[in-house]
């Protein structure tokens, strides 16, 4: 898989996706951006002994078109600190596009919806 | 499917739903009763930018009796401010009764009973 | 079923866990253990009228080998007070062995590993 590969992680508050807008808080295209994103996160987690816990709910599979499936999953995010404090840190909906590529379910796409449009939780982390 | 059709979605705290009793918050066992409160709750939503994001586990399937499936699911559900601010709305499970027809799963029977008996909670919106 | 019969629930939290410490806040290795202290908490929730409600995501299945299951599970646990006040309680994940036993599915393991390092929330119940 080459690195220039394109694809898209983008994490967007539900305002601005409703707007139309395309570019959010995060914003990847291509492989190459996403694994940047992930190297320097780990780098960060190490100063940050914060846990994040993703809950998702039942996957809603909405289409299937040109060889991909449109995906719909709700999730919610507690972040746990720590000395033991929780809050939820977010909650929305993932808006998906998945190919089978040999035999294998892979995302092409991933669209983080957040309804919350705080920037300090969307900014944080991948969600 | 004809407006007047049997049909029962309820609200109702967990005391009450043990205590046996029948009406709870939200009592509708039309589907004409059913429409009307959505209706109304779109309205209303103009005035009220939340979001309610429900998060539910896994479905139980506990029996299945004289064509219809008894299952039961936990939900939680988290508001989400327009100012970003999320707070646990509610939490509870679903008692439902769903019926195959025409080769599509559909609810006969939602009984949402929650785990608080704050009623600020129970009313606003349906669960 | 025989009640020196072998398994293993734990409930421990992150930190000890990825230290290796094998015993936590909860250690029950015979069935004998586990029902003892289900049958203390019966009593105790007679006094303690709080509901506890776990919502988990979808089960990741990561290895199969000499007849068990690895699998993998994330978790959030709500309290609702008697007072309908709500907290999150716990986050975490389950990290399980399933054995295939007469054709049903049965934890041979559970190991609650808990986000959180505070013992009132792990000492309090079963997660």
């Amino acid at each position: 898989m080459k690195h220039t590969e394109k694809c898209l992680y983008q994490v967007i508050s539900r305002p601005e996706h409703e707007l139309g807008r395309l570019i959010g808080v995060w914003y990847c295209d291509t492989r190459a951006m996403l694994e940047d994103r992930v190297s320097s996160i780990r780098e960060v987690n190490i100063y940050e002994p914060h846990v994040y816990r993703h809950v998702i709910g039942p996957t809603e599979v909405l289409d299937f078109r040109e060889g991909a499936y449109s995906a719909q999953t709700s999730y919610i995010v507690v972040r746990t600190m720590h000395d033991g404090e929780m809050l939820l840190f977010s909650a929305g909906r993932y808006v998906d596009e998945i190919v089978i590529d040999g035999g294998a379910a892979r995302f092409r796409k991933r669209v983080v919806v957040s309804d919350s449009s705080r920037y300090d939780t969307l900014v944080a982390i991948p969600i």
